[in-house]
């Protein structure tokens, strides 16, 4: 019997046909350079199958002169699939959807007929990285490229700095790693990414169609800003914020010039009035906008505990205008909407929950109000870094408690945030932060399959996602994701499929 | 029903017992601090349960005062799992072979009641990657250490430079890399380690009981010297021999200054008789001594198709002295066997096929004589980068054409070379040449399953080496080698298992 597609996350618009075509040695794979040779790597990952390349294709990747950016249409039939899409991007993902169709029926590999036209929900659609609290080096992060890219993700957002850790080489400030990168959280080797290694990520992710937005946190998590720069750093804030949350995440307060190894967070600042600050930030961020061809910078803006609001607000305007000055259009953590002075074309990214407080809607709201617009990514929907369960050996449960998929999956953007709809929302973005996260297998771990939830949010419209059909579709990705080494966590809320013989 | 315990490989002595260990969220890991952390994130990783650390442990792992190097005993009754090791190296093997039994029965997690006394049959049990013909990074050596290391393989090889770039960072030699490291084969993005990078690897193996054996190969394979360091490289040779790799491997004669980015070989060599050469062997082979903990060091020597030969037997004869006089014991392809004055102390590497030529079996037998011995890499056997099918997309087929995976399984090590049994043998090498493999995915996918061919050549004695078995064992890790991320490839030689629900 053949399968109904299924594809995650779901397409725009999706009709099964009538039969099958056979996938085999005689198979020749045509078209636009780029997509056909990525459909035959995916197909002989997949398969084994080696296709042919050629004309008389009769599977053909084609450019073609109209549809929205990254959009793509795709038919099946007995006698062959055919792609179009009017860029790169959509040939892209039309050729990843063509690489999950593929199923074992009746000892051979097939593709089910369907014909399917397909276009994003969302412009922005993330994936974060924390490369801060556990360094995670240029393989490992291309994995995670290869991995989102093929859930349709086209932004990686590397989180880059931390109180335990600088990761990017600067030529105008070369003590950051040269002094702030040698550990990890636990007293795990540090490490950091050179000039050379940051331009590899960019034009890889570019290949996989994926903008590179780096993150320099500020004003907080900040302390191993201190050790190559202690003129920089304020004191460790004590306030009642800080006290909490180091007993919760543990590790203890750090020492100013010493390596921060624990899990708290709050207590770290850069000096908010100081030239020297000033000439720090005119620095760093100006070299960033130099190495990075994307549109954004992230300048963090979150959990800075200890320092005053009103010290926050101004610093926080004068962060967000240097970025703007630069050319680049500001990142901020929705904390940062409390600083009215803001440049107002500053993004917010919101990471509360689902339900959210008043206080932190209020902040996500500002971003609005002031023109610009908002990336959603609640904590205790799509934080990859969130247990499943209790017992789990990996990540952490301080976003009400563990997550389940289903609770990752079951979330409108737009009924988030009262006031916020459709057209007040860049995207959706799902962080995995890297506290218990140590290697690229955690990585997986941690992220899949929970990171096809945030996904379908970003992409598939509202009235195609449906959670039933969810844990049926993201189980046939299955052998797909093993045949990709996906070290996935095979979740009992997923039907997981095997390849039949 | 109770599965049989299926362990790769295989183990010099086992018993199945009555009954099964039930693993669940109660069960208490103890004893040795390393082991015992390995064991829970072992069984973590195969069962997503969460076990205790702690005493009266139901699972113990614990050092005791007999018994070989890197032996070990485990006996698991129905009441727990009892491991026991002279060394660290044996626990580390124990706790692997544990994780191999780890069972779905019943819908709960179990171990098989067993009685496991196990010693490895060669003290150097090897894998080797090439990062010359496309380089690999730090992430990716290591998560092809945590692979091999869990088939009990003791020795990376990293062979650092080749016609196609120079990988390792000399501080004696800076533009070693700075002008020979910028591309890979098919003009892919080079690389190379910095000397930060190389310690992180060797702690990294050996936090993994491996030794990492390093190679710079000289004479030939080192077109990318010249480009930094014109004054040391001959002119590409134009012989018969070379003629005819260039014929079979495509990529055209090489342009002096100019990176090579084809896959021809047999062209490159540094002028042999040279101050200047003999300078710079010093530096480099000086430099790779200080940075190396190991007791080896790989001077290369093969395919040095056109030197004549009076030339590289006065060339092995000075660099294997060299490395002898810097403390370390060399080792060479098993070529400069016919170099009469080589150090007495160098190891050859055979690499020639299960069936030797007269001239390569003589080569090799040269080394025993001179009071050394042989590590064994018969390449129609276990070079990994050899293709199973002609279609396959990586890999190449040289090697006596494809090599099924049981043709990597059945060959003995005491009958490859007349004269040359278990006490000349110094252990067993599984290489991956990189020409057609690009990253970790493609690492995984050609050296799956074929890699536990080799390391039941290397480990296991000889009458518990069985075909028929191996296909069962091997297909019993499909489980496991998904839940750790490796992308195998699925032969259908092997009887993959599936998870019972």
């Amino acid at each position: 019997m053949t399968r109904h597609p299924a594809v995650v996350p779901a397409p725009a618009m999706m009709h099964a046909g009538d039969g099958t075509f056979l996938l085999g040695a005689g198979v020749v794979v045509g078209g636009e350079a780029a997509a056909s040779a990525l459909c035959t790597e995916l197909l002989a990952q997949r398969t084994g199958l080696s296709l042919e390349a050629g004309a008389n294709a009769q599977i053909s990747c084609t450019l073609i002169d109209d549809g929205e950016p990254e959009s793509y249409r795709l038919r099946v039939t007995p006698e062959g699939a055919r792609l179009e899409a009017p860029d790169a991007a959509g040939l892209f993902y039309g050729v990843h959807t063509l690489a999950q169709l593929v199923a074992r029926h009746d000892g051979e590999w097939i593709l089910p007929a369907v014909e399917i036209t397909d276009a994003p929900r969302f412009e922005y659609r993330g994936v974060m990285l924390d490369v801060a609290r556990h360094f995670h080096g240029v393989d490992t992060v291309k994995g995670y490229i290869d991995r989102a890219s093929a859930l349709k993700f086209n932004v990686l957002h590397l989180h880059l700095t931390d109180d335990q850790g600088w990761r990017l080489e600067l030529s105008s400030r070369p003590e950051l790693t040269g002094s702030g990168s040698g550990t990890s959280v636990g007293d795990k080797p540090g490490g950091y990414f050179s000039a050379g290694d940051y331009r590899d990520i960019v034009a890889y992710a570019a290949a996989h169609h994926m903008t590179v937005v780096p993150e320099f946190d500020v004003p907080g998590h900040t302390h191993a800003v201190g050790l190559g720069y202690p003129e920089l750093a304020a004191p460790p804030a004590a306030s009642e914020a800080v006290d909490d949350a180091v007993a919760e995440f543990g590790g203890g307060m750090p020492t100013p010039g010493v390596p921060y190894i624990g899990l708290a967070v709050g207590f770290s600042s850069l000096i908010i009035d100081s030239a020297a600050t000033d000439e720090f930030l005119a620095d760093v961020f100006g070299e960033l906008a130099t190495m990075t061809p994307g549109p954004y910078l992230h300048v963090g803006g979150d959990e800075a505990l200890g320092t005053p609001p009103a010290d926050f607000a101004a610093f926080m305007a004068r962060v967000t205008t240097l970025v703007a000055q630069l050319g680049k259009t500001p990142i901020a953590w929705h904390e940062a909407g409390a600083a009215p002075g803001i440049a107002p074309s500053t993004v917010g990214q919101y990471w509360g929950f689902v339900t959210p407080t008043a206080d932190s809607a209020e902040k996500a709201r500002a971003f609005v109000t002031h023109g610009s617009r908002l990336i959603l990514s609640p904590a205790d929907a799509v934080y990859l870094d969130m247990k499943e369960n209790d017992s789990d050996r990996l990540g952490l449960t301080w976003a009400n408690g563990p997550t389940s998929l289903e609770r990752s999956y079951r979330w409108e953007p737009t009924s988030i945030i009262d006031g916020i709809g459709e057209d007040a929302i860049l995207g959706v973005e799902a962080p995995l932060w890297t506290e218990t996260i140590v290697n690229a297998a955690d990585i997986d771990a941690a992220a899949f399959p929970r990171i096809a939830s945030a996904a379908e949010a970003a992409w598939s419209q509202p009235e195609q996602r449906d959670w039933e059909s969810f844990v049926v579709r993201v189980g046939r990705l299955g052998p797909l994701w093993t045949r990709a080494g996906i070290a996935f966590t095979p979740l009992p809320a997923v039907q997981w499929a095997h390849d039949e013989e």
